[in-house]
């Protein structure tokens, strides 16, 4: 297999994942597309989709629950779609009010703006869930505080350093702290198999390669709605 | 419903919980104690017993799973042997060797004493689940190692300062950190059932009301095995 990126094949040639002209695939690890979605909006559901596909499906996400979805990115966009697919009442928690429009537009209920310490009295122990979809440093305790009894805390993105976490929430109300990281090949085909059926897709700017490191500056700066995705057509073009 | 130690009864007058001579306790309220058993070692029951048993059955411990007891008291004494009773291999973690004896009289089958490091290489990655019966500041991180993919860390004692948690710990291995405070009433009744019929109670020490100054000393020093029980007929006695 010749997947990953900067690898090394069997000739000891680099590999260069997503941006080869051709790649050899064990048949196990082939996914099938539904046909009626668009491949620029499916390219992120093999990992944000499927990222947040997943926890969602394991705890049991469903019709009725309250589910909280902290950042909304390319992770939080996806999980805003399926929660909603999944009968869920979404609130958005993200740092200004500049994405609530979206928010809204992505199927959010409710929408918290975390700059208003208030919201962690509005909303205390309300929601059933919450994924947390941030990889920089923030505090955690507020947000637990926010889970019902039995509620479920699900981690897909994460800070690098240890986080700071007060036992006693989990305690009290028997909560839980739970990680999660992708999903299976055979997951990941029904989430494109659910996706289908239910019209769901990232969304997504689609660029040219020769617009790369813009895209790269405008990541960085969380300016994206909600996924780069590289028409590898432009590959055989000239550079501008 | 008279039952606090100091709180105030509904004439305004000071309540003595445990102590009192006489209690009215509402009917609901009230638990079924299997003849078989003897009170003394009931009484533990109704907290350590409890405590214990109603996280392992929540999560599902059981026959061929792996658990590791951390901290062998009043709470890990019970874990080791509801664990054994659930068809658990039941390993205890202690601070020393002193308690290895004990921790094999209560059904352990592996004993690791955390001041060696090297159980932390030993035991990697081989627990289905972990309960953390230490109510003192301690490391959290080498444990959470220690368990399988969807393992699940049981936090039952915790100090009172914000734990430090790797988060990457729980979502490379889609591991778990959950707590649990006590059990219901019905889930209680269910215990002593279980404890009936398996022959289970908590190893106590029996002491006169007159002693409990040493015991208290004893206790805050760990030197217990592994429950105080107070014989309240002692409180009719002269003082020595």
């Amino acid at each position: 297999m010749v997947l990953t990126y900067n690898g090394l094949d069997k000739q000891g040639q680099p590999t260069y994942g997503g941006y080869s002209s051709h790649i050899v695939v064990n048949e196990q690890y082939v996914l099938k597309v539904p046909p009626a979605l668009p491949l620029t909006g499916v390219a992120p559901l093999l990992c944000a989709g499927i990222t947040t596909y997943s926890p969602l499906r394991k705890w049991g996400v469903g019709k009725g629950h309250t589910l909280g979805v902290i950042g909304l990115g390319g992770l939080g966009h996806m999980a805003v779609k399926f929660g909603k697919a999944f009968g869920a009442k979404v609130t958005v928690f993200s740092r200004s009010d500049r994405k609530q429009k979206e928010a809204e537009r992505l199927g959010a209920t409710d929408f918290a703006t975390i700059s208003q310490p208030e919201i962690f009295t509005r909303l205390g122990r309300k929601f059933d869930y919450l994924i947390d979809t941030i990889s920089g440093a923030h505090d955690y305790n507020g947000y637990l505080d926010l889970l019902k009894t039995d509620g479920t805390y699900i981690l897909v993105g994460a800070p690098a350093e240890p986080i700071s976490i007060k036992a006693f929430s989990l305690i009290l109300r028997r909560r839980r702290l739970v990680g999660s990281l992708i999903g299976g090949i055979r997951e990941t085909q029904e989430m494109l198999d659910f996706c289908g059926e239910h019209g769901i897709t990232s969304d997504v700017e689609v660029i040219p390669i020769q617009h790369i490191n813009d895209a790269y500056e405008r990541a960085l700066l969380g300016d994206v709605r909600f996924r780069f995705v590289i028409d590898l057509k432009s590959m055989a073009e000239n550079t501008p």
